[in-house]
């Protein structure tokens, strides 16, 4: 398995006091608008591709999913959520998202946040998780928008008294490896476009369901930088199923 | 009805020297990503909102239409429709898309070029657009893409020679009236987000069948300014189906 940022001990402990990382899922400014976009969990069973610490794990689980697999490719991030989110229906595992091997329509949902991103093949892996799916079952994921990934570095352009201008987009076209900084650490994405997205979904054969690109809800608009959200789309949800 | 900017002599003048509207579908970059988008227009009754010059209509009524009625606010535009695409089967009205009535369940096909992000009232207009669709009848449309309006003067940030360095995005959440330069002229558009523009469709029984953002064809890349379509996407083609 490649070096796993999330392992890095320093990128870990700043990682860990994000607001998010501390709040769960009340602190992820998007949850208000994926809450929505997540199917009937009673009975399911749950496959989440790259869990993190497990809050929707656990989330799943408490509304009813009989069985939870969160899978993520770090250690420190598992530990963690053993240590927070733990409960008897959820198996964590330690794996990477391209290698895991799933038997055939073994899943009622597959959930993945802000994780496939973080993948080079993304039409492979629709292809995957279509046959991890039993017909009708759900697809539910968030990514960094298209917007966000094309250039690169994920930054403003600023003016000279460092205030924000705008955000720069381009290179839009041209799908592939992108260099973004993160908490001060460099590491690789993917970009691809919104076709990318949602028409290889729709060609292979997955209805689409919702597509929201979330604002920042009110009540975190008095938070830094949040206001500045309003500026650029900087995540995709979306919600598909399996026909 | 308000002042029809493609009325304006001079605009007009201009508008019809451009490489699309002397080439008609075939100078049109996103003609090759539209296409493979059309349904079966045999024995179908089509509506084109917008129609301009009438190269979708002639286009529709060549493979089959039964009965195409192409709706323009601008009579400069609907009098070079009937001198190049003049069919029996194709009827041109001058009105403005916001006025139109129309019976329902009238049409099996509803098609737009380019027009709705002229409109204020986007979700009005799929309500309309709804009634007036058999029960599985394509909407098919494009417009100018949300990462292309956001901003307002759909223009590069250039350096100091006068290079491009990337397309600026701003104010993306915040939907309404913007006002670009197009061919010299103020004109007044609408930005909306692209959850607008897919969300609402799903929302109100559409289902999505594609979703496309043309990038220009290998074969008009050495046409000016064409290489730079590369780096923002500045259309959305989408293909939606009355449930």
């Amino acid at each position: 398995m490649k070096d796993v940022l999330y392992d890095n001990p320093e990128f870990f402990r700043k990682y860990s006091q994000m607001y998010r990382s501390q709040h769960g899922l009340a602190g992820a400014g998007e949850w208000p608008s994926l809450k929505p976009l997540l199917p009937e969990f009673k009975g399911k069973r749950v496959l989440d591709l790259g869990c993190g610490y497990g809050w929707h794990c656990a989330y799943a689980a408490r509304h009813g999913a009989v069985q939870v697999l969160g899978v993520d490719n770090s250690r420190k991030m598992l530990d963690t959520a053993q240590e927070k989110n733990s409960l008897p229906q959820i198996e964590y595992r330690c794996a990477s998202i391209e290698q895991l091997e799933l038997p055939n329509e073994s899943f009622d949902v597959v959930f993945s946040s802000l994780a496939l991103h973080y993948l080079p093949d993304y039409p492979a892996l629709v292809r995957r998780v279509k046959d991890w799916l039993v017909p009708g079952g759900d697809f539910i994921f968030s990514v960094e928008h298209p917007v966000f990934t094309a250039q690169g570095p994920q930054d403003w352009v600023y003016g000279p008294k460092g205030e924000i201008l705008y955000f720069p987009v381009d290179d839009y076209f041209y799908e592939g490896q992108r260099e973004a900084v993160f908490l001060g650490e460099k590491m690789v994405k993917y970009h691809r476009t919104l076709t990318t997205y949602l028409d290889t979904l729709l060609q292979q054969g997955f209805r689409l369901r919702r597509v929201v690109e979330p604002q920042p809800p009110q009540s975190m608009m008095d938070l830094p930088g949040m206001k500045d959200e309003m500026r650029r789309p900087m995540m995709l949800l979306v919600a598909a199923e399996k026909e």
